[in-house]
C-alpha cells in the first residue's frame, strides 16, 4: 500500500511545488480543494469535478455525522464510494462548524456539546470522536479537533483557546488510527499574534503531523492582517510537511499565500458564488445578473475551456440566473471551479519555471484590466 | 437544404416504427421530447440530454417571449444556439399556457391579452404573433395557435373553443413562415367528444399540416376517457404524418397511446418528479425520499445505465434529496429522462419487429412486480 508522503520538486522563493503521495492518489501542489460539505460539491458531478482538473475535494465532519451520519457513511463503505469519488478526500474535524452553525454549543475541555441545526439531536464532540468520525468516513486526511475563536477576541481569549486546541491536537494524535496513505494534519491558532502562532507551531510540531493547516484566518480580518499572520506563522512550519491554508478564499489571496509557502487551500467561494450568479474571470469578477450581460453572445472567459465558457453565451447565462435555472447554478459552479484550477495549475507552472514572480504580476495586471467592454 | 419528412417504416396493429428528417437532423418515433421550458432541460447539460438518446427537445413560447424574449432569442441566432441543442426543438404555441399561468386573461376572435406572470407587463398572442415568435425562435416543429379549453367543460363550450382554434390554425398555416426541413403542426381539439375531435380532424386536413397533434386531453380526465378520446381521434388522422399527443404523460399512457397509433409525446412529468425526488423504474415509481432508501447500498435501478445508477446508490440519493442538494435533481432528472428514453427504444424496437403486444406485456408485468423487496 502507497505510504503518505511530500515531496517538495521545486521552490521560488518561499512558493514551493510539491507532490501529495495518498492512498487514493497524488496530488500535485499547490493546490484548490473544491468543498464538498455534505458529500457533494454542490451542483456538481464528481464527472464534472475531475473535468476541471481538482484531485482532491473536502468534506464536512459536521454536516455528514448529523446526516447521513458516519456510520452509515461507513456501512456504506466510506465516503469515496457513497459520493463516488475516487481521488483524495480530506475532511475538516467539525470544530469550526459546530462553533458557526450548531446551537446551544457548550465548550468544556472535554468537547463540545451541541444541538443539529438539522432537528435538534444533541451531540457531543470531542477530539477522538472527530477522529473517529473522519475514520468511519474513510478520511484520506484527518484534521486534528480544534476551536477557532472569533474575530475580533481578546488576545488572552485567543491564548486560551489555542492552548486548549494544542492539548486537543496531542488527544487527536493519539485517537487517530494510523493507516498507509492516510494523514493527520494538526492546525496552527493564534489569531493574528505572532508570538501565539510561533507558541502553537512548537507545540504542534513537538506532537508531529503529517501536515500543517493554519486556522483561524478568513474570518474577517483585513487582508493584509492575513498576510502578516501568514508571515508570522508559515516560517515556523516544518518545511517538508504540505502547508494548508484553511477556509481561503479569493484568487487574490490564494496567490499571496501560495508566494509566501502555502500549498493546500479549500473555501466555499467558487462553488457558493456560482449558486448566486457571480462569476470569477481572469479580468475579475461578474455579476452575471447584471443588466450588461443580457444581449452578450460572448462566452464568460474567452481563455477558459469550460462548458459554461465553451459551449454558452453570457447572455443565456444571464437568462439562465434570472429564470432561476438550475443549469445556470451548474454551469457558474463549473466555471468558477474551473477557473480556479486554472489558477493552481499556472501557479504550479510558474513556481516550476522559477518565474513565479511574473505570473503573479501577469495575474494582478489582468484582473486590473476589469471586464470586457458591453457589447 | 433537407426537407421535412416523415416515413413509417413498420407498423404493429395501429402503432407505428416512424422516422422524421428535420433541418436539424433525423427523429426516429414513437418518441418522447423532454421539455426545455425556459431554455433548458430543468437541471440538465445538453449533453446529458442527448446522451439519455433524446434527439428532439420541447421549447416554451409563452416562457421564452416573456424571458428573455424571442427577439432576443432571434438577435443571439436563435433558439438552438442559445440553449446549446444542435437537434430539432418543437416549440408549443402558448396557447395553454397562457391559460394556465398568464394573468387576467381576455379571450377573443383575435387572440389572447394577458399579463405577465413574471413582471405584470400586457401582450397579446394572436395565431399570426405565435408564427413570428417560433419563427425568432428558428422552431423546427412550430405548434398552430390554439386555445385548451378547461375540462371538465360544457360540450357547447367545448365545441364553440375548438371551432375558434380551427380558424386560428387556418391563421396560423397562413402566418407560418414555409422554410425547408422545418413544420406546422395543427392541434386537434373537441374534448372528449367524438364527434367533435371527428370534425376537428377534417377541419385541420382541409387546411393541411405537416404533422397532427392531439390536445386538450391529460387535463384532468380519467385514463379511460383518455383513450377512448384518442380511439376517437387517430383513425380521422392522416396515417402519413406524424401524430402528437400533448402533454403526456406517465409511462402506462404513453405505452396505451403508442398501441392507439401515436408517434410523439412530451410531458414535464420526468423532469418535474426529479426535482422532488420521485423515481421512475421499470418496477414501478419510487419516493426516494423514503426511509426504506436510507441504508440501501443497490442502484435506483439495475437495468438503467444513467449515471444515478451506474455510479450511484438509492442511501446517497435519498441523502442528497433529504439534504436538498441540487445533485438529487440533477441524477433523478438524468435518471427519469433515460428512463423515458429507454421506454421509447424498447417500444420501437418491439414494433420494428412486429412484436408489441409481447412488449406491453412485459412493461405492465414488471411494473407489477413493484420496488425491489428493502434491504
Ligand atoms: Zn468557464
Ligand atoms: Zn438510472
Amino acid at each position: 500500500m502507497r505510504m503518505f508522503s511530500f515531496t517538495v520538486a521545486a521552490t521560488d522563493g518561499a512558493a514551493r511545488l510539491g507532490r501529495l503521495e495518498t492512498a487514493h492518489g497524488p496530488v500535485e501542489t499547490p493546490v484548490f480543494m473544491p468543498v464538498g460539505t455534505a458529500g457533494t460539491v454542490k451542483a456538481m458531478t464528481p464527472e464534472a469535478v475531475a473535468s476541471t482538473g481538482a484531485r482532491i475535494v473536502l468534506g464536512n465532519t459536521y454536516h455528514l455525522m448529523l446526516r447521513p451520519t458516519a456510520e452509515r457513511v461507513a456501512r456504506l463503505g466510506g465516503l469515496h464510494r457513497f459520493m463516488g469519488w475516487d481521488g483524495p478526500i480530506l475532511t475538516d474535524s467539525g470544530g469550526y462548524q459546530v462553533m458557526s452553525l450548531a446551537k446551544l454549543r457548550t465548550l468544556t475541555e472535554e468537547g463540545v456539546t451541541f444541538q443539529s441545526h438539522i432537528d435538534g439531536s444533541r451531540h457531543l464532540l470531542t477530539p477522538e470522536r472527530s477522529m473517529e468520525i473522519q475514520d468511519l468516513l474513510d478520511a484520506t486526511i484527518t484534521m486534528a479537533f480544534d476551536e477557532c475563536p472569533p474575530f475580533p477576541a481578546e488576545k488572552a481569549d485567543v491564548a486560551q483557546s489555542m492552548r486548549r486546541s494544542m492539548r486537543w491536537a496531542e488527544r487527536s494524535r493519539r485517537a487517530f488510527r494510523e493507516r498507509p496513505g492516510y494523514a493527520l494534519f494538526g492546525i496552527n491558532q493564534g489569531g493574528i499574534h505572532p508570538d501565539l502562532r510561533e507558541e502553537s507551531a512548537a507545540a504542534l510540531k513537538e506532537i508531529g503531523f503529517e501536515g500543517y493547516a493554519v486556522g483561524g484566518l478568513a474570518v474577517g480580518e483585513p487582508f493584509e492582517a492575513m498576510l502578516a499572520a501568514l508571515d508570522g506563522t508559515v516560517p515556523h512550519l516544518p518545511a517538508d510537511r504540505p502547508r494548508y491554508l484553511m477556509g481561503v478564499g479569493r484568487p487574490e489571496d490564494i496567490v499571496a499565500a501560495v508566494a509566501r509557502g502555502i500549498d493546500m487551500f479549500d473555501c466555499v467561494m467558487p462553488t457558493r458564488s456560482g449558486r448566486t450568479g457571480k462569476a470569477f474571470t481572469r479580468r475579475g469578477d461578474l455579476n452575471m445578473r447584471n443588466a450588461r450581460h443580457r444581449d452578450d453572445p460572448r462566452p464568460l472567459d474567452e481563455a477558459c475551456g469550460c462548458p459554461a465558457c465553451r459551449r454558452f453565451s453570457r447572455a443565456y447565462l444571464h437568462h439562465l440566473i434570472h429564470a432561476e435555472e438550475i443549469l445556470g447554478a451548474m454551469l457558474l459552479t463549473w466555471h468558477n471551479i474551473q477557473v480556479y484550477q486554472d489558477l493552481m495549475a499556472d501557479l504550479r507552472t510558474a513556481i516550476g519555471a522559477g518565474r513565479l514572480s511574473a505570473c503573479l504580476d501577469d495575474f494582478h495586471a489582468t484582473r486590473a484590466l476589469g471586464d470586457l467592454e458591453p457589447v
